[in-house]
């Protein structure tokens, strides 16, 4: 690991403040095909990016591969919605000499905010990396990318940088367009430089409210996004449990277990009705998962402290008592009842980052209602039930869509879909900037800046604002939304 | 003016609390009325509010009835998009088993963020206070409202939340729909309180940057916008001086010295050709306005101060001596050139609210473009050009419109016309909140939050979300605009 130099850095940010202009003024086409060819070499270099990847973040294979392909269809996705007009919002009135005040003639898109600086997850060494999530958004908004490798993975991110980097450039893109940078000072120093105009992290709660404060409390404060973490409880109902206790067990194991619990959307609570009886088989099957290698030594020791602390903690039953050694964890199992939980709320509703999850057993609908209303921001909240349940369900999810960016039903939260209705967000803490999602097509709001042009002629104009509609783009005129 | 103590306070946040899922979960229609009707209410109280709003503010009786309307109008653009659908941003994708990773079925609106606190500005007694734009996008956003009267119109904030209130409540809304809070500590504490998910201001640089700090640092953050300030630069094109000199002499005077110079965008710098001969007559219009009363002590003593201190600054020739004395102004009339200007940037490049206004004579095409590049974040910047400026113009507008939210050409940036595609915003210091607008349709986005639902029953789902679109709403199905 080197770390860039300060040197490296200001020609770094210049190169990017150079190539600010350059892609944010480019038709929308034309960062289309940018972000068309990045995913292609992607796919092209899977072969040789994935061994890095298992190498440094002891991922297997198959989710790895997968994740590069998830990566490369996210760049996809944000082509499409460029291509069509949608992305960048273009709203269109027309001059209204009778209105009080006359109304001018007005056309509104958004473009981009700068260079935008992006810190890479440890968890997702493609998919919320160098050209992860943000870095897709911060492209199609027409932002030029600093990304601050995470020291997790280094030489996949150099390598994803210059695959992507280089193939952007050899179709027209500007050296500046994506960067990458190594290194704990620089990142900051990066964020703090007034040539980075927004930022955007997936990490820790701790580390992503430390940089936000950065981003806020600049001379010039500039929107910092952090997705940070989540409980994410799942509530199951009684139909469900009488239906299918089988399944449930399978499924809640599962995806609590699943990339050794290292996902933001990783369910650590699950609520079950009182006299459940489900104990012993979920304590058995969460004994079955093996052992697995943690993502990195950070990551190992901050689980490893979390779980030993959650499993002395006086107020729960340990159903599954998992290991910690040797960078390895194996899953925990806790249980405990909704008065316990909530006297111990302040460790049990905080995230262990990894495989460890709490039964919360509730005695009857008050007392899950009244649980659910005392959960803080979730990225997700996941409910199991059935037909018979669909009365108390109607209480329920109201309470969580309070709380939550996305509400799942009958599924298990693990697994983020790439798509344009996705939500990955929610209220502080599961992150801050409460407003935006770091996945789904809205994602590119956070780098994007409306600019409206009063009277402007229409050879001053983008093309994309000018009569006639010659780019032939979904535009929104006079309120209604049209090609025309 | 009687603070609101902080029994009263936390009465009022409670309300508020208790008013959100409310007002999140009406239907669009129903809260569309609840626009409507408080619209309604406004214009008939008009011949009440507006002697109110004269004699706190000595703002001219044509102007503030202008204003009743211009705020009644802006809560009825947010209902029609509402009604539309078009402000919910309905986003649906159809299950798709075929992905890596398969994708659910995943629906997607977009819901208020909970109560939100408002400051209302000195400027504009209506359409930027209490029911002013903040309030109107928060309202259709499906956010309860605590507004935070500006003490130069106590009364009229008063009598404005009632009217409003009291209409919307007697059409169904909740009790804590609109609600008003007075005094300086009290803000402050209700941006503290964890009740409060966002905050809106405008108002200036140094109180607007401090409210965003707190906001931004407490435990929990919450986003905060505040418009700020700006000098609102307009170019004039060397055709346009030769088309219609005197036209342009009428119209900036007339824009820089409107409402005694009391608009945040009011032209505070205007640029034009070394040798433009205008100086006698530019300084014998400014002399002819005659001076008037402006909004308060506050606003009067800062201006007076910024205005004797920029007369004084050797960098500047004084063409016009404005007078400042018993709260009156008329206006100030300053000129220099583009070395000089940027050698006392710190002085001349920043706001003096008030009706002053420097002309920068520039020597040539190169020094134009220099200056412009020199430019931060603006409300506005204007471009006074003719056929024959333009090439000239094609240079000018993309730095121009990397540093101003609107772009305006052959008119001058006084007059906001309150319409879907208005965007009045911009980078820092011209706003907290660069990516966001306080006019215009997508002011509503600063305070809704997306909340997508995954595999969720029909009869669980909001009605907006079901499938055969029961309520004609704008939805993107699939990537695809469409009222199916």
């Amino acid at each position: 690991m080197t770390d860039t130099t300060s040197t490296e850095l200001d020609q770094i940010l210049d190169a990017a403040t150079e190539a600010a202009p350059i892609l944010s003024a480019a038709a929308p086409a034309t960062r289309a095909g940018w972000l068309r060819v990045a995913a292609d070499a992607l796919d092209a270099h899977r072969d040789e990016l994935v061994p890095l990847a298992i190498k440094e973040s002891h991922l297997p294979e198959a989710r790895l591969t997968g994740e590069v392909g998830r990566t490369s269809g996210q760049l996809r996705m944000f082509a499409d919605a460029l291509e069509s007009g949608w992305l960048s919002e273009y709203i269109l009135d027309s001059a209204d000499p009778e209105q009080t005040p006359p109304r001018p003639d007005l056309r509104r898109e958004l473009v981009g905010l700068g260079p935008v600086l992006v810190f890479g997850a440890s968890n997702f060494p493609f998919a919320f990396s160098v050209c992860g999530g943000d870095t897709a958004s911060a492209l199609a908004a027409g932002c030029p990318v600093v990304a601050k490798a995470h020291p997790g993975h280094p030489e996949t991110s150099r390598r994803t940088a210059q695959v992507a980097a280089a193939a952007m450039q050899a179709a027209g893109a500007p050296a500046g367009i994506l960067q990458l940078i190594e290194g704990f000072e620089v990142g900051t120093d990066a964020l703090k430089d007034r040539r980075i105009r927004a930022g955007g992290f997936t990490g820790s709660e701790g580390a992503g409210t430390a940089l936000h404060r950065i981003a806020a409390t600049r001379p010039d404060p500039i929107p910092f996004y952090g997705e940070l973490g989540s409980t994410n409880p799942a509530f199951v109902l009684p139909g469900a449990l009488a239906d299918r206790p089988d399944e449930l067990i399978s499924g809640y194991v599962g995806s609590m277990s699943l990339g050794v619990g290292q996902f933001c959307t990783s369910p650590g609570i699950l609520l079950l009705p009182a006299g459940h009886g489900l104990s012993e088989k979920l304590a058995q099957a969460t004994a079955e998962v093996g052992a697995a290698q943690m993502l990195n030594d950070r990551v190992y020791s901050g689980y490893a402290e979390g779980a030993a602390s959650r499993r002395e903690n006086g107020a729960v039953q340990v159903l599954t008592a998992g290991t910690e050694s040797d960078e390895q964890a194996s899953p925990t199992l806790l249980a405990t009842t909704v008065p316990e939980f909530l006297g111990q709320r302040e460790e049990l509703m905080s995230e262990c980052f990894g495989p460890l999850s709490i039964i919360v057993e509730y005695a009857d609908e008050q007392e899950l209602l009244k649980l659910a209303a005392e959960f803080g921001g979730q990225l997700t909240c996941t409910v199991q039930g059935s037909d018979a349940d669909t009365e108390l369900a109607g209480k329920l999810l109201p309470l969580l869509s309070e709380r939550a960016g996305r509400v799942i039903w009958n599924a298990w939260p693990t697994g983020v879909a790439v798509s344009w209705a996705m939500q990955h967000g929610g209220p502080f803490p599961a992150t801050v900037g409460s407003i935006h999602t770091s996945v789904g097509i809205t994602a590119a709001r956070r780098f994007q800046r409306p600019v409206c042009y009063q009277d402007v002629p229409q050879a001053l104009l983008p093309e994309a604002l000018r009569d006639g509609n010659p780019l032939n783009l979904l535009r929104t005129v006079d309120g209604e939304l049209a090609r025309h």
